[in-house]
Protein backbone atom coordinates (compact mmCIF):
# COMPACT_ATOMS: atom_id res chain seq x y z
CA UNK A 1 0.00 0.00 0.00
CA UNK A 2 1.37 3.27 -0.81
CA UNK A 3 -0.01 7.03 0.70
CA UNK A 4 -0.08 9.16 -2.41
CA UNK A 5 -0.33 13.07 -0.92
CA UNK A 6 -1.56 16.03 -3.66
CA UNK A 7 -1.23 19.81 -3.79
CA UNK A 8 -4.56 20.82 -5.64
CA UNK A 9 -5.51 24.60 -7.02
CA UNK A 10 -9.17 24.95 -8.15
CA UNK A 11 -11.70 27.04 -8.66
CA UNK A 12 -14.99 26.44 -6.84
CA UNK A 13 -17.68 28.35 -9.26
CA UNK A 14 -19.17 24.78 -10.34
CA UNK A 15 -18.73 22.83 -7.63
CA UNK A 16 -21.08 22.47 -4.34
CA UNK A 17 -17.31 22.44 -2.37
CA UNK A 18 -14.93 19.92 -1.51
CA UNK A 19 -16.97 17.03 0.05
CA UNK A 20 -19.01 14.56 -2.01
CA UNK A 21 -22.89 15.83 -1.63
CA UNK A 22 -26.12 14.89 -3.24
CA UNK A 23 -26.65 18.00 -4.56
CA UNK A 24 -23.64 19.17 -7.01
CA UNK A 25 -20.46 17.88 -8.30
CA UNK A 26 -17.56 17.75 -5.36
CA UNK A 27 -13.98 18.41 -6.15
CA UNK A 28 -13.57 14.91 -3.95
CA UNK A 29 -15.63 13.07 -6.01
CA UNK A 30 -13.73 14.74 -8.92
CA UNK A 31 -10.29 13.44 -7.85
CA UNK A 32 -11.65 10.10 -6.88
CA UNK A 33 -13.09 9.85 -10.37
CA UNK A 34 -9.85 11.01 -11.84
CA UNK A 35 -7.91 8.19 -9.60
CA UNK A 36 -10.80 5.32 -10.43
CA UNK A 37 -10.04 6.16 -14.17
CA UNK A 38 -6.44 6.10 -14.08
CA UNK A 39 -6.06 2.88 -11.26
CA UNK A 40 -9.61 1.08 -11.44
CA UNK A 41 -9.40 1.26 -7.83
CA UNK A 42 -11.58 3.36 -5.69
CA UNK A 43 -10.00 5.44 -2.88
CA UNK A 44 -11.48 7.60 -0.34
CA UNK A 45 -9.55 11.09 -0.48
CA UNK A 46 -9.14 13.08 2.84
CA UNK A 47 -7.95 16.95 2.23
CA UNK A 48 -6.79 19.11 4.78
CA UNK A 49 -10.20 21.08 4.87
CA UNK A 50 -13.58 21.28 3.16
CA UNK A 51 -13.94 23.82 1.11
CA UNK A 52 -17.12 25.53 0.78
CA UNK A 53 -19.60 25.95 -2.80
CA UNK A 54 -17.61 28.82 -4.79
CA UNK A 55 -14.83 28.73 -2.54
CA UNK A 56 -11.21 28.02 -4.35
CA UNK A 57 -8.18 26.54 -3.13
CA UNK A 58 -4.81 27.55 -4.59
CA UNK A 59 -2.86 25.06 -2.56
CA UNK A 60 -5.34 22.51 -0.73
CA UNK A 61 -3.47 19.46 0.36
CA UNK A 62 -4.94 15.86 -0.37
CA UNK A 63 -4.25 12.40 0.03
CA UNK A 64 -5.31 8.56 -0.79
CA UNK A 65 -4.36 4.93 -0.52
CA UNK A 66 -3.45 2.87 -3.40
CA UNK A 67 -2.12 -0.43 -4.52
CA UNK A 68 -1.00 1.11 -7.18
CA UNK A 69 2.62 0.72 -8.77
CA UNK A 70 2.18 4.10 -11.07
CA UNK A 71 6.12 5.77 -10.84
CA UNK A 72 5.63 8.58 -8.12
CA UNK A 73 6.80 11.39 -10.93
CA UNK A 74 4.15 10.45 -13.28
CA UNK A 75 0.94 10.63 -10.43
CA UNK A 76 0.26 14.49 -11.38
CA UNK A 77 0.55 14.16 -15.01
CA UNK A 78 -1.71 10.97 -15.02
CA UNK A 79 -4.56 12.07 -12.83
CA UNK A 80 -4.47 15.64 -14.28
CA UNK A 81 -5.65 14.00 -17.75
CA UNK A 82 -8.70 12.54 -16.15
CA UNK A 83 -9.85 16.06 -14.37
CA UNK A 84 -11.29 19.23 -15.80
CA UNK A 85 -9.31 22.74 -16.35
CA UNK A 86 -10.68 23.63 -12.93
CA UNK A 87 -8.97 21.26 -11.22
CA UNK A 88 -5.17 21.51 -11.01
CA UNK A 89 -3.02 18.94 -9.92
CA UNK A 90 0.13 21.28 -8.45
CA UNK A 91 2.24 18.23 -7.18
CA UNK A 92 2.45 14.92 -6.42
CA UNK A 93 4.54 12.67 -4.32
CA UNK A 94 4.41 9.89 -1.86
CA UNK A 95 3.91 10.21 1.30
CA UNK A 96 4.96 8.40 4.71
CA UNK A 97 2.16 5.87 4.95
CA UNK A 98 0.54 7.39 8.47
CA UNK A 99 0.33 10.67 6.26
CA UNK A 100 -3.23 12.15 6.85
CA UNK A 101 -4.56 15.65 5.12
CA UNK A 102 -7.07 16.62 7.42
CA UNK A 103 -4.95 15.07 11.00
CA UNK A 104 -1.59 15.87 10.08
CA UNK A 105 -2.16 19.38 9.24
CA UNK A 106 -0.49 22.43 11.92
CA UNK A 107 -1.58 25.59 9.95
CA UNK A 108 -3.64 26.73 7.20
CA UNK A 109 -3.56 30.09 5.25
CA UNK A 110 -6.51 31.91 4.00
CA UNK A 111 -7.11 34.97 1.83
CA UNK A 112 -10.27 36.46 1.29
CA UNK A 113 -10.13 39.20 -1.98
CA UNK A 114 -12.69 42.09 -2.19
CA UNK A 115 -12.72 44.31 -5.21
CA UNK A 116 -13.94 47.53 -3.81
CA UNK A 117 -14.13 49.72 -6.47
CA UNK A 118 -17.02 51.56 -8.26
CA UNK A 119 -17.28 49.48 -11.42
CA UNK A 120 -18.38 46.05 -11.54
CA UNK A 121 -15.96 43.98 -13.32
CA UNK A 122 -17.71 40.80 -14.36
CA UNK A 123 -14.54 38.96 -14.85
CA UNK A 124 -14.64 38.98 -11.36
CA UNK A 125 -18.04 37.89 -10.62
CA UNK A 126 -16.97 34.53 -9.19
CA UNK A 127 -13.38 35.59 -7.80
CA UNK A 128 -13.95 38.34 -5.37
CA UNK A 129 -16.71 40.28 -3.48
CA UNK A 130 -17.31 43.48 -4.94
CA UNK A 131 -18.51 46.51 -2.32
CA UNK A 132 -18.52 49.84 -4.02
CA UNK A 133 -18.27 52.10 -0.79
CA UNK A 134 -14.25 52.90 -0.17
CA UNK A 135 -13.17 51.23 2.89
CA UNK A 136 -10.79 52.33 5.54
CA UNK A 137 -8.48 49.48 5.41
CA UNK A 138 -6.16 51.22 8.20
CA UNK A 139 -9.08 50.38 10.54
CA UNK A 140 -9.61 46.92 9.09
CA UNK A 141 -6.28 46.27 9.78
CA UNK A 142 -6.04 47.26 13.24
CA UNK A 143 -8.62 45.70 13.54
CA UNK A 144 -7.37 42.26 12.04
CA UNK A 145 -4.46 42.39 15.19
CA UNK A 146 -8.01 41.43 17.56
CA UNK A 147 -7.80 37.71 16.53
CA UNK A 148 -4.31 37.45 16.99
CA UNK A 149 -3.00 34.70 19.59
CA UNK A 150 -5.60 31.95 20.97
CA UNK A 151 -8.91 32.77 21.43
CA UNK A 152 -12.66 31.31 21.71
CA UNK A 153 -13.57 32.22 17.86
CA UNK A 154 -17.25 30.75 18.46
CA UNK A 155 -18.52 34.15 17.92
CA UNK A 156 -17.32 33.78 13.88
CA UNK A 157 -18.51 30.41 13.69
CA UNK A 158 -21.48 29.31 12.12
CA UNK A 159 -24.15 26.72 14.08
CA UNK A 160 -21.99 26.30 16.94
CA UNK A 161 -21.07 23.74 18.81
CA UNK A 162 -20.08 21.69 15.89
CA UNK A 163 -16.87 21.03 17.67
CA UNK A 164 -14.99 19.46 20.73
CA UNK A 165 -13.43 23.17 21.31
CA UNK A 166 -13.80 26.36 19.68
CA UNK A 167 -10.70 27.66 20.67
CA UNK A 168 -7.99 28.25 17.86
CA UNK A 169 -4.97 30.23 17.71
CA UNK A 170 -4.15 32.78 14.91
CA UNK A 171 -0.66 33.42 13.79
CA UNK A 172 -1.17 35.74 11.44
CA UNK A 173 -4.24 38.96 10.42
CA UNK A 174 -3.91 41.62 8.46
CA UNK A 175 -5.36 43.64 5.38
CA UNK A 176 -3.70 45.22 2.83
CA UNK A 177 -4.81 47.16 -0.37
CA UNK A 178 -3.45 46.36 -3.40
CA UNK A 179 -3.55 47.64 -6.98
CA UNK A 180 -4.42 44.18 -8.84
CA UNK A 181 -6.24 41.27 -8.07
CA UNK A 182 -3.72 39.80 -5.32
CA UNK A 183 -1.37 36.82 -6.56
CA UNK A 184 -1.09 34.06 -4.07
CA UNK A 185 2.24 34.03 -3.87
CA UNK A 186 2.79 37.01 -1.87
CA UNK A 187 1.95 36.19 1.48
CA UNK A 188 5.46 38.33 2.89
CA UNK A 189 2.97 41.98 1.68
CA UNK A 190 1.53 41.70 5.09
CA UNK A 191 4.39 43.06 6.70
CA UNK A 192 5.43 45.73 4.45
CA UNK A 193 2.18 47.05 2.37
CA UNK A 194 3.42 48.76 -0.77
CA UNK A 195 3.03 52.16 -1.53
CA UNK A 196 0.12 51.85 -3.77
CA UNK A 197 -1.81 51.20 -0.50
CA UNK A 198 -3.57 54.39 -0.82
CA UNK A 199 -4.79 53.96 -4.19
CA UNK A 200 -5.48 50.66 -5.21
CA UNK A 201 -8.87 48.83 -5.78
CA UNK A 202 -8.23 45.70 -4.10
CA UNK A 203 -8.85 44.57 -0.82
CA UNK A 204 -6.72 41.44 0.93
CA UNK A 205 -7.55 39.56 4.27
CA UNK A 206 -4.74 36.94 4.76
CA UNK A 207 -4.94 35.22 8.14
CA UNK A 208 -3.33 31.99 8.85
CA UNK A 209 -4.38 29.76 12.14
CA UNK A 210 -4.04 26.04 13.07
CA UNK A 211 -7.64 25.49 12.48
CA UNK A 212 -10.89 27.12 11.27
CA UNK A 213 -14.02 27.05 12.44
CA UNK A 214 -16.99 26.60 10.13
CA UNK A 215 -17.67 30.11 8.24
CA UNK A 216 -15.06 31.25 10.03
CA UNK A 217 -13.19 33.49 7.77
CA UNK A 218 -15.64 34.63 5.75
CA UNK A 219 -17.76 35.51 9.12
CA UNK A 220 -14.33 37.71 10.27
CA UNK A 221 -14.16 39.30 6.76
CA UNK A 222 -17.84 40.63 7.35
CA UNK A 223 -17.31 41.80 10.48
CA UNK A 224 -14.18 43.39 8.97
CA UNK A 225 -16.01 44.87 6.60
CA UNK A 226 -18.07 46.50 8.82
CA UNK A 227 -15.31 48.22 10.22
CA UNK A 228 -13.91 49.28 7.03
CA UNK A 229 -17.43 51.17 6.33
CA UNK A 230 -16.97 52.97 9.81
CA UNK A 231 -19.82 51.20 11.30
CA UNK A 232 -17.42 49.55 14.14
CA UNK A 233 -14.20 50.18 16.15
CA UNK A 234 -11.28 47.74 16.35
CA UNK A 235 -12.74 48.14 19.81
CA UNK A 236 -16.09 46.18 18.75
CA UNK A 237 -14.09 43.59 17.36
CA UNK A 238 -12.90 42.77 20.52
CA UNK A 239 -15.97 43.04 22.46
CA UNK A 240 -17.73 40.93 19.80
CA UNK A 241 -14.92 38.00 19.88
CA UNK A 242 -14.90 38.17 23.67
CA UNK A 243 -18.65 38.18 23.62
CA UNK A 244 -18.93 34.40 22.45
CA UNK A 245 -21.87 35.41 20.61
CA UNK A 246 -22.46 34.99 16.63
CA UNK A 247 -25.31 37.08 16.37
CA UNK A 248 -23.18 40.37 17.57
CA UNK A 249 -20.66 39.77 14.60
CA UNK A 250 -21.30 40.80 10.81
CA UNK A 251 -22.84 38.22 8.01
CA UNK A 252 -21.03 35.85 6.13
CA UNK A 253 -18.79 37.41 3.36
CA UNK A 254 -19.63 35.88 0.01
CA UNK A 255 -18.19 32.15 -1.03
CA UNK A 256 -16.24 33.78 -3.62
CA UNK A 257 -13.77 35.96 -2.21
CA UNK A 258 -12.18 33.18 -0.25
CA UNK A 259 -9.29 31.57 -0.71
CA UNK A 260 -7.18 28.29 0.90
CA UNK A 261 -4.08 29.38 -0.01
CA UNK A 262 -1.98 27.03 1.88
CA UNK A 263 -1.80 24.38 4.52
CA UNK A 264 1.60 23.34 6.65
CA UNK A 265 2.25 20.15 8.18
CA UNK A 266 4.47 18.91 10.98
CA UNK A 267 7.87 19.63 10.48
CA UNK A 268 7.33 21.53 7.32
CA UNK A 269 7.79 25.50 6.01
CA UNK A 270 5.08 27.57 4.57
CA UNK A 271 3.99 25.52 1.28
CA UNK A 272 2.44 28.44 -0.33
CA UNK B 1 -36.31 58.78 -32.20
CA UNK B 2 -33.75 58.14 -29.77
CA UNK B 3 -29.87 57.29 -29.63
CA UNK B 4 -29.02 55.36 -26.26
CA UNK B 5 -25.22 54.57 -25.68
CA UNK B 6 -24.24 52.15 -23.22
CA UNK B 7 -20.95 51.35 -21.75
CA UNK B 8 -20.53 47.45 -21.08
CA UNK B 9 -18.09 44.86 -18.96
CA UNK B 10 -18.27 41.80 -20.46
CA UNK B 11 -16.60 38.17 -19.38
CA UNK B 12 -16.16 36.75 -22.85
CA UNK B 13 -15.88 33.28 -21.79
CA UNK B 14 -19.38 32.22 -22.50
CA UNK B 15 -19.48 34.05 -26.09
CA UNK B 16 -18.47 33.53 -30.00
CA UNK B 17 -17.40 37.57 -29.47
CA UNK B 18 -19.81 40.41 -29.71
CA UNK B 19 -21.29 40.20 -33.18
CA UNK B 20 -23.91 38.00 -34.06
CA UNK B 21 -22.69 34.62 -34.88
CA UNK B 22 -24.52 31.07 -36.23
CA UNK B 23 -22.04 29.01 -34.26
CA UNK B 24 -22.61 30.36 -30.41
CA UNK B 25 -23.92 32.62 -28.20
CA UNK B 26 -22.53 36.55 -28.95
CA UNK B 27 -22.69 39.49 -26.88
CA UNK B 28 -24.25 41.87 -29.39
CA UNK B 29 -27.52 39.13 -29.50
CA UNK B 30 -27.59 39.10 -25.82
CA UNK B 31 -27.76 43.07 -25.70
CA UNK B 32 -30.30 43.02 -28.55
CA UNK B 33 -32.41 40.39 -26.78
CA UNK B 34 -31.87 42.59 -23.63
CA UNK B 35 -33.49 45.98 -25.45
CA UNK B 36 -35.86 44.12 -27.46
CA UNK B 37 -37.61 42.37 -23.71
CA UNK B 38 -37.43 45.79 -22.53
CA UNK B 39 -39.25 47.31 -25.68
CA UNK B 40 -40.11 44.97 -27.76
CA UNK B 41 -38.29 46.56 -30.32
CA UNK B 42 -35.96 45.24 -32.20
CA UNK B 43 -32.88 47.21 -33.30
CA UNK B 44 -29.25 46.50 -34.00
CA UNK B 45 -26.91 47.21 -31.56
CA UNK B 46 -23.26 48.62 -33.31
CA UNK B 47 -20.08 48.68 -31.19
CA UNK B 48 -16.63 50.09 -31.28
CA UNK B 49 -15.34 46.94 -31.86
CA UNK B 50 -15.95 43.27 -32.35
CA UNK B 51 -13.98 41.78 -30.15
CA UNK B 52 -12.90 38.13 -30.64
CA UNK B 53 -14.38 35.09 -29.13
CA UNK B 54 -13.07 34.19 -25.21
CA UNK B 55 -12.14 38.19 -25.05
CA UNK B 56 -13.67 40.65 -22.50
CA UNK B 57 -14.55 44.30 -22.08
CA UNK B 58 -14.26 46.58 -19.37
CA UNK B 59 -15.64 49.38 -21.42
CA UNK B 60 -16.55 48.46 -24.34
CA UNK B 61 -18.95 51.28 -25.89
CA UNK B 62 -22.32 50.68 -28.11
CA UNK B 63 -25.57 52.28 -29.17
CA UNK B 64 -28.92 51.57 -30.55
CA UNK B 65 -32.08 53.72 -31.80
CA UNK B 66 -35.13 53.49 -30.05
CA UNK B 67 -38.28 55.20 -30.18
CA UNK B 68 -38.87 54.15 -26.43
CA UNK B 69 -39.65 56.83 -23.97
CA UNK B 70 -38.10 55.01 -21.13
CA UNK B 71 -36.17 58.07 -19.02
CA UNK B 72 -32.38 58.19 -19.62
CA UNK B 73 -31.63 57.30 -15.86
CA UNK B 74 -33.73 54.27 -16.15
CA UNK B 75 -32.11 52.47 -19.15
CA UNK B 76 -28.64 51.26 -17.20
CA UNK B 77 -30.85 49.21 -14.59
CA UNK B 78 -33.57 48.52 -17.12
CA UNK B 79 -31.76 46.72 -19.43
CA UNK B 80 -29.43 44.97 -16.37
CA UNK B 81 -32.53 43.21 -15.59
CA UNK B 82 -32.65 41.01 -18.77
CA UNK B 83 -28.98 40.80 -19.04
CA UNK B 84 -26.99 37.95 -17.30
CA UNK B 85 -24.44 38.15 -14.51
CA UNK B 86 -21.59 38.09 -17.03
CA UNK B 87 -22.52 41.38 -18.90
CA UNK B 88 -22.67 44.46 -16.91
CA UNK B 89 -23.82 47.54 -18.13
CA UNK B 90 -21.96 50.57 -16.65
CA UNK B 91 -23.58 53.33 -17.68
CA UNK B 92 -26.41 54.24 -20.19
CA UNK B 93 -27.21 57.39 -21.30
CA UNK B 94 -29.20 59.42 -24.39
CA UNK B 95 -26.21 60.47 -27.55
CA UNK B 96 -26.37 62.71 -30.15
CA UNK B 97 -28.51 61.45 -33.05
CA UNK B 98 -25.64 60.89 -35.15
CA UNK B 99 -23.53 59.75 -32.78
CA UNK B 100 -22.08 55.92 -33.74
CA UNK B 101 -19.96 53.60 -31.55
CA UNK B 102 -17.72 51.83 -34.80
CA UNK B 103 -17.72 55.37 -36.64
CA UNK B 104 -16.73 58.09 -34.29
CA UNK B 105 -14.23 56.31 -32.42
CA UNK B 106 -10.80 58.27 -32.01
CA UNK B 107 -8.96 55.97 -29.75
CA UNK B 108 -9.01 52.17 -28.34
CA UNK B 109 -7.26 51.15 -25.37
CA UNK B 110 -6.69 47.63 -24.64
CA UNK B 111 -5.06 45.83 -22.29
CA UNK B 112 -3.50 41.84 -22.68
CA UNK B 113 -2.82 40.39 -19.37
CA UNK B 114 -0.22 37.41 -18.73
CA UNK B 115 0.34 35.52 -15.49
CA UNK B 116 3.99 34.67 -15.54
CA UNK B 117 4.29 32.18 -12.89
CA UNK B 118 5.30 28.99 -11.82
CA UNK B 119 1.93 27.50 -10.22
CA UNK B 120 -0.92 27.52 -12.74
CA UNK B 121 -4.01 28.66 -11.53
CA UNK B 122 -7.55 27.70 -12.62
CA UNK B 123 -9.30 30.60 -11.33
CA UNK B 124 -7.35 32.78 -14.01
CA UNK B 125 -7.81 30.45 -16.93
CA UNK B 126 -10.08 32.32 -18.57
CA UNK B 127 -8.46 35.52 -17.80
CA UNK B 128 -5.01 35.32 -18.67
CA UNK B 129 -2.43 33.74 -20.56
CA UNK B 130 -0.31 31.65 -18.72
CA UNK B 131 3.78 31.28 -19.41
CA UNK B 132 6.24 29.51 -17.06
CA UNK B 133 9.17 30.77 -18.00
CA UNK B 134 10.13 34.18 -16.39
CA UNK B 135 9.91 36.58 -19.28
CA UNK B 136 12.53 39.78 -19.54
CA UNK B 137 9.82 42.73 -19.13
CA UNK B 138 12.37 45.53 -19.53
CA UNK B 139 12.91 43.75 -22.75
CA UNK B 140 9.84 43.64 -24.04
CA UNK B 141 8.67 47.33 -22.96
CA UNK B 142 11.55 48.65 -25.24
CA UNK B 143 10.22 46.60 -27.92
CA UNK B 144 7.05 47.78 -27.60
CA UNK B 145 8.39 51.45 -27.74
CA UNK B 146 8.93 50.20 -31.65
CA UNK B 147 5.06 50.21 -31.68
CA UNK B 148 4.37 54.15 -31.25
CA UNK B 149 3.32 56.51 -34.31
CA UNK B 150 1.96 55.63 -37.44
CA UNK B 151 2.91 52.58 -39.42
CA UNK B 152 1.62 49.91 -41.96
CA UNK B 153 0.60 47.38 -39.15
CA UNK B 154 -0.29 44.68 -41.54
CA UNK B 155 3.20 41.99 -39.48
CA UNK B 156 0.84 41.95 -36.76
CA UNK B 157 -2.92 41.44 -38.86
CA UNK B 158 -4.34 38.45 -39.76
CA UNK B 159 -5.55 37.52 -43.13
CA UNK B 160 -4.85 40.82 -44.73
CA UNK B 161 -5.87 42.63 -46.40
CA UNK B 162 -9.32 43.06 -44.62
CA UNK B 163 -9.28 46.72 -44.65
CA UNK B 164 -8.54 49.97 -46.73
CA UNK B 165 -5.52 50.67 -44.95
CA UNK B 166 -4.01 48.77 -42.55
CA UNK B 167 -2.28 52.03 -41.59
CA UNK B 168 -2.70 52.50 -37.70
CA UNK B 169 -1.31 55.59 -35.19
CA UNK B 170 -0.23 54.21 -32.15
CA UNK B 171 -0.43 56.12 -28.91
CA UNK B 172 1.18 54.71 -26.10
CA UNK B 173 2.62 50.89 -25.93
CA UNK B 174 3.81 49.55 -22.51
CA UNK B 175 4.69 46.63 -20.83
CA UNK B 176 4.72 46.63 -16.55
CA UNK B 177 5.29 43.37 -14.18
CA UNK B 178 2.62 43.37 -11.64
CA UNK B 179 2.30 42.36 -8.12
CA UNK B 180 -1.38 41.12 -8.75
CA UNK B 181 -3.62 40.71 -11.77
CA UNK B 182 -3.68 44.43 -12.93
CA UNK B 183 -6.92 46.36 -12.29
CA UNK B 184 -7.98 47.91 -15.39
CA UNK B 185 -8.48 50.89 -13.24
CA UNK B 186 -4.73 52.08 -13.30
CA UNK B 187 -3.69 52.64 -17.01
CA UNK B 188 -0.71 55.67 -15.78
CA UNK B 189 1.16 52.64 -14.19
CA UNK B 190 2.63 52.46 -17.66
CA UNK B 191 4.73 56.26 -16.75
CA UNK B 192 5.60 54.92 -13.32
CA UNK B 193 6.37 51.16 -13.25
CA UNK B 194 5.36 50.27 -10.06
CA UNK B 195 8.58 49.01 -7.17
CA UNK B 196 6.92 45.26 -7.83
CA UNK B 197 8.11 45.68 -11.05
CA UNK B 198 10.89 42.91 -10.06
CA UNK B 199 9.07 40.30 -8.23
CA UNK B 200 5.09 40.49 -9.84
CA UNK B 201 3.79 37.57 -10.73
CA UNK B 202 1.70 39.33 -13.78
CA UNK B 203 2.96 41.05 -16.77
CA UNK B 204 0.51 43.78 -18.58
CA UNK B 205 0.68 44.98 -21.82
CA UNK B 206 -1.04 48.29 -22.56
CA UNK B 207 -1.61 50.00 -25.93
CA UNK B 208 -3.62 52.94 -27.21
CA UNK B 209 -3.94 53.15 -30.73
CA UNK B 210 -6.73 54.96 -33.07
CA UNK B 211 -8.01 51.44 -34.22
CA UNK B 212 -6.53 48.16 -34.68
CA UNK B 213 -6.31 45.70 -37.31
CA UNK B 214 -7.91 42.02 -36.62
CA UNK B 215 -5.63 40.22 -33.89
CA UNK B 216 -3.38 43.00 -33.95
CA UNK B 217 -2.92 43.12 -30.29
CA UNK B 218 -2.69 39.35 -30.00
CA UNK B 219 -0.32 38.98 -32.75
CA UNK B 220 2.06 41.69 -31.00
CA UNK B 221 1.45 40.14 -27.78
CA UNK B 222 2.76 37.03 -29.30
CA UNK B 223 5.49 38.59 -30.61
CA UNK B 224 6.40 40.84 -27.43
CA UNK B 225 6.54 37.19 -25.42
CA UNK B 226 9.35 35.95 -27.90
CA UNK B 227 11.71 38.85 -27.09
CA UNK B 228 10.20 38.03 -23.22
CA UNK B 229 12.13 34.96 -23.57
CA UNK B 230 15.13 36.37 -25.22
CA UNK B 231 14.38 34.63 -28.95
CA UNK B 232 13.82 38.26 -30.55
CA UNK B 233 15.24 41.70 -29.65
CA UNK B 234 13.16 44.74 -30.05
CA UNK B 235 15.29 45.42 -32.95
CA UNK B 236 14.08 42.15 -34.27
CA UNK B 237 10.38 43.45 -33.62
CA UNK B 238 11.36 46.82 -35.57
CA UNK B 239 12.55 44.85 -38.40
CA UNK B 240 9.51 42.79 -38.19
CA UNK B 241 7.17 45.42 -38.70
CA UNK B 242 8.89 47.25 -41.10
CA UNK B 243 8.66 44.18 -43.12
CA UNK B 244 4.95 44.35 -43.12
CA UNK B 245 5.03 40.06 -43.23
CA UNK B 246 2.50 38.72 -41.21
CA UNK B 247 4.86 35.28 -41.31
CA UNK B 248 7.54 36.99 -40.03
CA UNK B 249 5.79 37.55 -36.27
CA UNK B 250 4.92 36.10 -33.64
CA UNK B 251 1.97 33.81 -32.54
CA UNK B 252 -1.17 35.23 -31.72
CA UNK B 253 -1.92 35.12 -27.94
CA UNK B 254 -4.55 33.37 -26.45
CA UNK B 255 -8.17 35.40 -26.50
CA UNK B 256 -8.54 34.89 -22.75
CA UNK B 257 -5.75 37.96 -22.14
CA UNK B 258 -7.27 40.45 -23.93
CA UNK B 259 -9.91 43.00 -22.19
CA UNK B 260 -10.97 46.21 -24.25
CA UNK B 261 -10.60 48.53 -21.70
CA UNK B 262 -12.13 51.67 -23.15
CA UNK B 263 -12.81 53.88 -26.34
CA UNK B 264 -12.70 57.17 -26.62
CA UNK B 265 -14.64 59.90 -28.91
CA UNK B 266 -14.40 62.72 -30.32
CA UNK B 267 -14.19 65.50 -27.99
CA UNK B 268 -14.38 63.66 -25.33
CA UNK B 269 -11.31 62.05 -22.67
CA UNK B 270 -9.72 59.30 -21.57
CA UNK B 271 -13.52 57.37 -20.99
CA UNK B 272 -11.87 54.03 -18.87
Amino acid sequence: MRNIRLTLAYDGTAYCGWQVQANGPSIQAAVERAIQRLTGETCPVYSAGRTDSGVHAIGQTANFLTRSEIPAANWRPALQAFLPRDIVVRAAYEAPLDFHSTYWAVRKRYRYILHNGRALFPCLRNYADHIRKRLDVAAMHAAAQVLLGTHDFRSFETNWPNKVTSVRTVMESGVVRCDGWPAWSCPQRLDAPPPSAETGEFICFDIVADGFLYNMVRTIMGTLVNVGRGTWTPADVERILKSQSRSLAGSTAPACGLYLVSVDYRGEGDAA
